[in-house]
């Protein structure tokens, strides 16, 4: 591959991860679309020597529903290269014997048909968007605030993301709401929890050095990479707004100067 | 008035400020329902040489309104006596020559009726309940994120309180779901804002020392009134729960341990 433009980790590079929505396609009615070369990017990903997996904090659809959208826009991709918090809210259910009350979208509901969801004594909320009504985040308060030990998962935390017709808010403003109305602190399931990027790492069988994450969220993605060890790049595409990099709004800007090479992901797959 | 079982205040007080909701009434359908005891307690009240006024960060209704709801429930007061935030964030708007977007409460909208809101470069929230809908904070946001210099003004900072059916979120848990969203701090008018407190201070020309503020809300109410100089106590009624007091869930408990005389507002009117 192409070492010019790369930050100083393509000679030991083995394995890149890629984030989904703003990366490689815009979400909106429908499918959405595929952004400008992304298709033919993941292409050359995959005809290269590099190991490839995505990394998504998609929580409106299962993993089966969501790549066939991404197979409809023209991507080679497979269920088993993807990772999505749900699966992995799934285990941690289980694991600790907790019953979930569910705010999350309905396309993302048969992920859970295998958890008891009987007298609910945890609440989880994914990007649930139109169903983040009144009514249902005061019925989740209600649930959290009436256990005597609330637990909150989220699945992610960012703050929004971009669709076709503009920016809309993304779970984790609805995390600090429901954090704030009953005085606890959220477990994050998905980006940037290094749980969720340690497992895309276990499944490459690679170490975090010889791994890049390229995505739109300086916090969740490249900032949340970086705290493992990874490499990580953020796109000019998807969410990325001016300001992420001019330091005047976002101090999250600052985590990843050392990598900033910002472009789309068609400008800088290898040759 | 009876000094026994008040707090260290009764010899030097001149005043008292009562919070509504929750003190003297509980919200819910209709007009709500008097808390028992609360219409005597304001009589004895007004009978006595003490100066009354009441501080509210209801932002449903119009002043107008909401004490002509007050009074049906049988309460003896009228509009100059009652200080709620939507007027005081007029005063605010006209002086910093601001033009705010609007996520409150239909009933309150007429409080604006004299202010600019065209090409807003700015956000106003107050208790909107149902309006707080995915497509109204959204539509929020996104004035927000695409003002250079953002600017939220949220009426209250309240977690949640209570109806006849049961605790609602309120605009504090919607007012950190936007600071999150656009990385910023909001400016709460209203309590537990100094400057409301001290604007019924100079209504009454009396001192923070001479004054006791009566509430349900530990932050807002009596931790508010506290950190200008007033004395606070909270009642047990309203949105009061045991572990307010308990500390094991609400850190803010420890803020009045001194004045902590918790009962319901008719155990402590004065004789």
């Amino acid at each position: 591959m192409a070492d010019a433009g790369w930050p100083g980790c393509s000679k030991s590079l083995k394995g890149v991860v890629l984030d989904m929505c703003g990366v490689l396609y815009d979400s909106g009615e429908g499918d959405g679309v595929a952004l400008p070369g992304s298709v033919e990017a993941v292409k050359k990903l995959k005809a290269s020597d590099l190991q490839l997996r995505f990394c998504t904090n998609e929580t409106q659809a299962t993993r089966e529903k969501f790549v066939a959208k991404l197979q409809r826009l023209g991507f080679d991709i497979c269920v088993s290269e993807v990772f999505s918090p749900a699966p992995a809210a799934v285990a941690v259910l289980k694991e600790r014997g907790l019953k979930p009350h569910l705010l999350v979208y309905d396309g993302v509901l048969p992920e859970f048909d295998s958890v008891d969801k009987t007298n609910p004594n945890c609440v989880v909320i994914g990007d649930a968007a139109e169903k983040f009504s009144y009514q249902n985040l005061n019925e989740a308060f209600r649930v959290l605030i009436n256990l005597e030990k609330p637990v909150l998962f989220s699945l992610g935390q960012g703050r929004y993301y971009k669709e076709t017709d503009g920016l809309k808010l993304d779970v984790g403003v609805y995390m600090k709401a429901l954090e704030y109305a009953c005085d606890l602190k959220a477990e994050v399931i998905g980006k940037p929890s290094p749980m969720f990027f340690q497992s895309v790492l276990n499944d490459m069988g690679l170490q975090p050095s010889e791994t890049l994450m390229i995505g739109d969220d300086l916090v969740n993605d490249v900032g949340g990479a970086q705290h493992c060890g990874m490499k990580g790049i953020q796109v000019r595409t998807g969410k990325y707004r001016l300001t992420d990099t001019s330091g005047t709004r976002s101090p999250a800007a600052r985590v990843c100067q050392e990598e900033e090479e910002n472009m789309a992901l068609c400008e800088m797959s290898p040759a």
